[in-house]
């Protein structure tokens, strides 16, 4: 299977990455956006083949590693 | 709108990052992992509300600032 898996930041979380890519769209005369934020996003290809079973895995591997939960949220999809 | 962008690197380009993930998954004792990939996510809050011309805009700002080209994809979907 093949989990999607993205990572964000909490809001109120500080975002320098997504306040750089703002600053310099703006800089650059693209005008009209309120607001930007970056986060990860990261494909695993799994041998699993039960869905459940993987979503548990993929669950445990965000929180243990691929996520810092108390700054940032995760979620992600399964095919 | 509200612009989602995935920038991935491209098949053949080194990714220290997926394999640092992959291998670290792996020695914590996740197994069944085949591969890992890691990219950016970006949300981008645009003023913009006709969908061709936000598709544009955000077409550019990626072919200019966001993904280098030469080693990376991007896709996007707005709602």
């Amino acid at each position: 299977m093949l989990a999607r898996i993205h990572v964000t930041l909490k809001n109120g979380v500080l975002d320098p990455q997504g306040k750089a890519i703002e600053n310099t769209l703006q800089n650059m005369g693209f005008s009209g956006i309120d607001a930007a934020r970056q986060g990860k996003y990261i494909e695993l290809d799994l041998a699993e083949t039960d869905r459940a079973k993987a979503e548990a895995h993929v669950d445990d591997m965000c929180r243990k590693l691929i996520a810092n939960t108390v700054i940032e949220n995760y979620s992600f999809t399964l095919e």
